[in-house]
């Protein structure tokens, strides 16, 4: 039985939809994960799922996700929560203001870990860009200021299955699934 | 013989200074701490104490500090660093645009540790306002858009013995200085 360490819902049932396609089955584990402040998400995520893995005897998959700007060095970055729960996307439209570059990578990275084995990461990235104004009420975080490419919606005007089709969570999440598959006897 | 814990000189020589004035001499451990995502000062102060103390047979000291910005929220707050390294001082005057809120605290959590003893946290706040534009170049981080309460100079305008006489670091400092003396025979 496959465990998703996450408090937030909407994480899950995005990764439930993923991992139905390849026929598996995930719980829910909401506990808050240790989070260490550090630029690399993998570094933060296997530092998670190390403590997670010490406490409980499961199979157990650990995410860290982030919105990278690229003309703003990385921001938010890792910190994408803290700095959507304080200045919210607003203040992302304000950091760019006038600016014309709005190139923008969603980032995941998701391990996953079992008693007495070790960690293993697997990742997934979409590049898109910042829109001007807010768009769309679905999803969450910063959504509905980011177009991935090949779309003209932000993440927030999509359905979940929609959003599935393009987000870097769908993108870990198949790389862990395929690989999770071969390796499962 | 007391260690302060940090990878920033600008933080050494402030506190090297604060404690002088109390007798006490300081030596330099510069080491990267591990720091936690938390919305909490102590927290992250603490557990990076402890993560230390279980490898270091030293009398150590630990500090944590940010800028907590009223109108947005307490941001940039625990993450001030990694806000600084990526969208700067200007970043923080593009949020605040036409606000004409400005408050502002720096705190600061200076945690003392030694083997086989607890941990004790000591805090320091500075009340102030985030001025229209960047001034001095002095200090480090945020400290040209800061004035402290008491003051018409941003931090940065400031010698390290001026910064002294108001910053939340020295009162950290001053407050653990205090209760050093008083319980160390």
């Amino acid at each position: 039985m496959l465990y998703l360490i996450t408090s937030n819902l909407n994480k899950f049932k995005e990764a439930t939809l993923v991992l139905d396609e390849f026929g598996l089955t995930l719980q829910h584990l909401p506990i808050k994960k240790m989070e260490i402040q550090a630029d690399d998400l993998q570094e933060i995520s296997e530092h998670a799922a190390k403590v997670i893995l010490e406490q409980y005897d499961k199979e157990i998959l650990v995410e860290d996700a982030g919105l990278f700007i690229d003309t703003l060095n990385g921001f938010p970055g890792p910190y994408s929560s803290y700095v959507y729960r304080t200045v919210g996307c607003e203040g992302i439209l304000d950091l760019l203001k006038d600016e014309t570059k709005r190139i923008a990578s969603f980032k995941a990275v998701l391990s996953y870990g079992r008693p007495e084995k070790g960690i293993i990461s697997f990742l997934g990235e979409t590049k898109g860009q910042i829109v001007k104004s807010i768009r769309g009420s679905g999803g969450f975080g910063f959504d509905p200021i980011f177009i991935p490419n090949g779309s003209d919606k932000t993440f927030a005007e999509m359905s979940i299955s929609q959003k599935n089709q393009f987000s870097h969570r769908m993108r870990a999440l198949k790389r862990f699934a395929e690989w999770y598959i071969q390796h499962t006897p």
